[in-house]
């Protein structure tokens, strides 16, 4: 393999309508294994901790790194990143390992990550302990601003599909973007995973330095969950909009800390779940 | 709290369509975390291991963890499960743990299930290994039969949506159901999660005995990843329909084990991407 792989791909599908059957070429969207490491430095020894493996669409990889990193407490700025790189030293680079290299002085802690997936510390786990957990990672309240017209909300999944390559030759991806206040685009990703895109999106906003990203919305194509207003909260989001439904755990999340959570975006109307006052 | 949580919640939201707005309560679809332990015996010692925390919608929840535990490889049927509790010796029982404790003489290895999760042995990760990894596990190629009629397959999303009881009240949970080559709706469960669905009515199946689910079709109302494809085979279920699109290496793991992959299933049609000799 040369470069990166590539996000679609092309297959033979049987093709039935009624009773009738053809054969043809499809286009489906690739999903492959991406394997993160962190490699830091602990005294003089160099360390390289595989951190975990997500299925991916290959593209933008790096920025998933830094976005997952950011949404597991791992980094919080591009000041914490030396170097993203593909694995070095494989003869047969398949491009679908990225290290990540931390800044000196940054020590990485593999088993508090893993706990933060894995376990709980007391025998009430809840969703008031998962809420907890969010702000005991240093999440803060969000802030006043901006105010945003209910006409250009229920705009913005129109303006995310406008932004989307790959789904419209495979209708197998989520997008995540963010838009900034006037509702342009600033950056659309795809992914087969909704939480992949938003890590991408994440990334490259932190790659680019402009986290917090508080002046914003990030708009899904899919559902709002716990895990993605946890993260849209932890880049400092104050408007998170959702083409789908949320759930109970993303409301409550949403609330407490003040960030504007939109469901059901489609059609031209939405419903506000959170803090509306950002609507006007 | 009496006994195990709801499905679904009632909140207030704001509700805009065009310029008007208007507050109104609505249902949404309840997520919480439900911790895994496992229990078991090493010697004379009982042992309880934290295994994962997933976030669900609450509700079989034992079928969850049961179908959780055979995808991950920890049991292969009824006989490795002694009993499915929650959390015992909590004074504020909130139904968010469930401990399964093995049969006697069943062994638990945490950290090579963690493996599974997180980590590659090689560098070289790439679909390849992610598909020999399946393998691996003991997966078997699937047998000929069954033999279903386009028709049939046609319906099978429609009597997927009539098993949906919270669904139309919250437009936010996947769907996952395993049918009989009659078309017959076997189990339909509901979660947050398309995993957590499809894991429902795995475990339910493995409670009631009767994997593999050899003469079965299991129906998923969203995408079609290779993670459920690796549910699907490691349950042997011959057809796994998708409405929604699949993914490359889903594809890839249907064929390697002589799965039928049904795609894009909506509005009277559908796409075979593997083993279309099963629809005759």
């Amino acid at each position: 393999m040369i470069g990166p792989q590539k996000a679609v791909r092309t297959t033979v599908v049987t093709r039935y309508r009624g009773s009738d059957s053809t054969r043809r070429r499809d286009s489906v969207a690739v999903e492959e294994p991406l394997e993160i490491r962190v490699s830091w430095t602990e005294g003089t020894t160099r360390r390289i901790d595989p951190l975990a493996v997500t299925m991916r669409t290959p593209g933008n990889d790096f920025e998933l790194v830094a976005g997952f990193l950011h949404g597991e407490g791992v980094v919080s700025g591009a000041d914490d990143l030396r170097e993203l790189t593909y694995c070095r030293g494989v003869e047969e680079q398949e491009y679908n390992i990225v290290e990540a290299r931390l800044a000196t002085g940054r020590v990485f802690d593999l088993e508090s990550v893993r706990r933060n997936f894995y376990t709980t510390s007391s025998c009430g786990v809840c969703g008031k302990t998962s809420l907890e957990a969010v702000e005991a990672t240093g999440c803060q309240l969000l802030g006043e601003g901006p105010t945003l017209g209910a006409a250009l909300l229920a705009d913005l999944p129109n303006r995310l599909r406008q932004g989307q390559g790959v789904f419209e030759r495979t209708g197998g991806l989520h997008a995540a973007g963010l838009f900034d206040v006037s509702g342009e685009a600033r950056v659309v990703m795809e992914d087969v995973g909704r939480h992949n895109a938003v890590d991408k999106v994440i990334g490259h906003a932190l790659l680019a330095r402009v986290l917090p990203a508080s002046q914003s919305v990030l708009v899904v194509s899919g559902r709002a969950s716990f895990e993605l207003v946890q993260k849209a909260v932890a880049a400092g989001v104050p408007v998170l909009l959702a083409v789908g439904a949320p759930s109970s755990l993303a409301v409550d999340l949403a609330r407490r800390f003040r960030q504007t959570l939109i469901g059901f975006a489609h059609d031209g109307g939405f419903n506000v779940y959170s803090a509306p006052e950002r609507i006007g």
